[in-house]
């Protein structure tokens, strides 16, 4: 059990801002920047490939209103969401959440992007390994 | 109209791994690692909080059976979901889309976090702004 399981349990506060049937959105205690916000499903799963479908379609339909509120709230008009899976990916808590993350001049998500080229013949193997996997 | 709206049209080829009414997926040619896939909304809008929640809610219905396929594919444990929106917060085409990003030995999205403290009476403000927004 983490401490989100708690905070959906309300046995540990939390600056409500949003609460669905499905979903749970407040704010980050350790923001990267004013308004930094928590989605997340009540569906207690570590990462996004366990989550159930209808969890994940929940949170999917409440990020672009979410997203308006942090824009309106903030005066934010440049965000990223940013949901990670894994200690390797920077996951802290281990229980699904996505992150809004207003960029206001220099504060938000810092995005490190060193892309390589997509080679064809390994193009053709991964969309042939992913459909099999899709079924 | 930009690049992906062609590629919805098929007009501009892509290693397509899936699409339904509402989604398409496919490999993006500058990857930051093996298997680095693209998760679009058929819906032509910019940034996600101008888009429909039915797109929003299609997306993320699949997000979940996608990072298995990325993960089955490539072996992957770890991975970043990143969705952009603005320049400033690092988006370069102007159609929304989530990027699925593996983490593999030190290959992947590079994350800087430089997190701040929630101070009560900003939490409160923001709250109350965010209910307002909402409505």
């Amino acid at each position: 059990m983490t401490i989100f399981s708690r905070i959906i349990a309300g046995e540990i506060p939390c600056h409500r801002v949003y609460e669905d049937e499905h979903v749970l959105a407040f704010l980050d205690i350790g923001p990267l920047s004013d308004g930094h916000l928590l989605v997340i499903p009540k569906e207690a799963k570590a990462q996004i490939h366990e989550l159930s479908d209808e969890s994940a379609a929940a949170i999917g339909r409440v990020l672009p209103r979410l997203a308006r509120a942090v824009m309106q709230a903030t005066g934010a008009t440049a965000y990223n969401i940013l949901q990670n899976n894994g200690a390797m990916a920077h996951q802290a808590v281990m229980h699904v959440h996505f992150h809004i993350i207003p960029r206001i001049g220099t504060s938000g998500l810092g995005v490190g992007w060193n892309a390589g080229k997509l080679e064809g013949a390994r193009a053709a193997d991964l969309v042939s390994r992913m459909k099999g996997a899709l079924g």
